[in-house]
């Protein structure tokens, strides 16, 4: 069960959702969402709800865990696009 | 093969790969990339070598390809993180 690319498929898992963190950090911080795409989080936010029923499919604990993870920090992205639009 | 799983996984891998051309679009046009987050893509582009890793041993057709593609648009996005920035 507990192989390497099980460890593997995680520390990709963990990376790719936790990347969200340091924008949605950062946005935060400098109330500002200027820079962001609308497009790109809404995309995302599709496509990853499509991952959890894919991932939910295959069994893939990775993909699971990562797609919950990144949909809340997707949502909270989408919500300070509109907070911090100028 | 190509059951309704697949295709769910291949929707759900054009459109996160794909929420990234807004973003790199963006970012060129307004020749800025103040609000980007170096740290989100630098995580991003070490997470999704670690996907491609794991999706190469699963076999999965919608992780490989979604990853090799969203690296191409990460290595453009950490681009003009440099040439842009301010």
């Amino acid at each position: 069960m507990t192989d390497i690319y099980e460890i593997i498929g995680q520390i990709a898992a963990i990376l790719t959702t936790s990347s969200f963190a340091p924008q949605v950090y950062k946005t935060w911080r400098e109330k500002s969402s200027k820079g962001i795409s609308l497009a790109m989080y809404v995309m995302i936010f599709v496509g990853v709800a499509f991952w959890l029923v894919y991932g939910l499919h295959i069994k893939s604990t990775p993909i699971i865990t990562a797609n919950i993870a990144t949909e809340i920090m997707v949502i909270m992205m989408l919500y300070f696009k509109f907070k911090y639009r100028e």
